[in-house]
């Protein structure tokens, strides 16, 4: 039985080390700063974390694919940066910190982002030069600028807007749900996989795995938001509710919220016995991802 | 000789008509208006024609690099529309129409620079794998993601913030430039190099073309904000002066800065002297960029 907690802690060293590496050595300044202010600022690492997992359960190790894993958090930390902007969320704290506007005002913050979506390309294209793997690495950003573009993270964003004081059905909170955080993150599953050259027939599993995952995920967000402190979370929280956003356990209640993220939970389970590789972690990073309390 | 102005214009609505499929098809629509609106306001095209101009000069047809030259379109692009918002440059008006933001708010069209510069990279995925040419447009996005980054184009957004109301030396004024407007120019040049498979010492001449036209091409710029009307520039002229920025000719006066245009373009054809390939689509081009009048 592996120990997830110890796993998560090990790989987000191995994780934050290659950040580090993976940044622009050079250039001007100001908006060097801010990007690794944004990338240095503590988070989960649950993308990239995914990425080395899938590997992992197809028998990649880490050093095969910390470029991959590295893309996925750069394109992340990028959303953060804009979604926090004052045009769009405006938020002051994230992950218990100055948001990187309000450290470094808005004009570096905005190219920030751009930096890091645009750096997210150049290390998977370095990726596809140092391991003459151009195929996989094509294949690799296909799937990540699709999850990350208009029909995906961004359209998720657009929604999510648009959406905010309106009062929102079941399956509207599922597309907006599934579109702005699932997609990376089932980009987070595919990119592994694809990196490790699973099949056909395994993409298509993980890629249910990973979409309930998602969901599962976001409920579990929503909750949180609801039932913690800022001091527990290291965010505001109530925001869903200060700005009268319908969320997974606004329209069902905490209850039947909570019920159906444990339901993916085991759904995502099924997609996993699928599988001819040893799922064990895959599973273990689910269940934690829907029982954590932070 | 080739009829440049015919073979602009001709050129200019092949980008066009490619420019509008490579659009997404679907989802959310208010940033895919952004971008539509945008990507139709009618611009030079300069970028993607170069693109084409250098693949033609090494015998490759239009068809075979449309993807990689509305990439680069793409990009140029989202730079525009990120950089017109209030926190950039705050402009309202461009290529004579309302800035992006000023019709579709701030937050949408945040959303579109991020979305038209995340499809460029799903654009060229799409190129890699229709092709079967993983190989090259590894390298093309290789090219690209570092000219539009840290060390490129985002990095010369920095420094031209920072130098807002600084009296610039020249060497200043050539690095900003070379950043934010050279790198996309000669990645232009370059990657319909590397799609036409051209050889690495072509390459080389080339990139000191594209570096001498994209000079000189950003002292004209500066020059026809000084002596244009906005009527005829369709944007609002003058802004250089009002934002008390260093630009060539106020460093050198108009006619050094005219003069210095000039030496490029025959710096610019020099170059070209070392190609095995008819240059007269690529001397063309650069004369018509350094004596233009809009």
């Amino acid at each position: 039985m592996i120990n997830v907690d110890q796993y998560l802690g090990e790989k987000r060293e191995v994780i934050n080390r290659a950040l580090k590496k993976c940044q622009p050595a050079s250039g001007p300044p100001a908006v060097r700063e801010a990007m690794n202010y944004s990338l240095k600022a503590g988070g989960k690492r649950l993308r990239p974390i995914l990425v080395l997992a899938t590997a992992e359960t197809f028998d990649h190790g880490d050093d095969d694919v910390l470029d991959v894993a590295c893309a996925l958090e750069l394109i992340h930390t990028y959303s953060l940066i804009h979604d926090d902007l004052p045009a769009m969320d405006d938020s002051s704290l994230r992950r218990g910190k100055p948001t990187c506007h309000t450290v470094y005002g808005e004009a570096i913050a905005l190219l920030a982002g751009d930096a890091l979506l645009t750096l997210a390309f150049e290390v998977l294209s370095r990726y596809g030069l140092k391991t003459k793997g151009s195929d996989k690495a094509i294949r690799i950003i296909a799937e990540l600028s699709k999850a990350a573009g208009v029909n995906g993270m961004i359209g998720g964003q657009e929604l999510d807007l648009e959406a905010e004081g309106q009062n929102l059905s079941l399956p509207d909170i599922e597309t907006i749900s599934a579109m702005k955080t699932g997609s990376l993150l089932k980009a987070s599953v595919l990119c592994g996989a694809l990196a490790a050259e699973a099949e056909e027939k395994a993409l298509q599993q993980l890629a249910l795995y990973a979409s309930r995952v998602g969901t599962a995920f976001q409920i579990v967000d929503d909750l949180l938001d609801i039932e913690s402190s800022p001091e527990e979370l290291g965010k505001p929280t109530g925001a869903d509710q200060d700005r009268y956003k319908s969320t997974y356990p606004a329209l069902l209640g905490p209850d039947k919220a909570r019920a159906k993220a444990e339901s993916l939970y085991y759904a995502a389970l099924e997609a996993l016995d699928e599988l001819d590789q040893p799922t064990d972690l895959l599973s273990g990073l689910a269940y934690k991802l829907v029982y954590r309390t932070k």
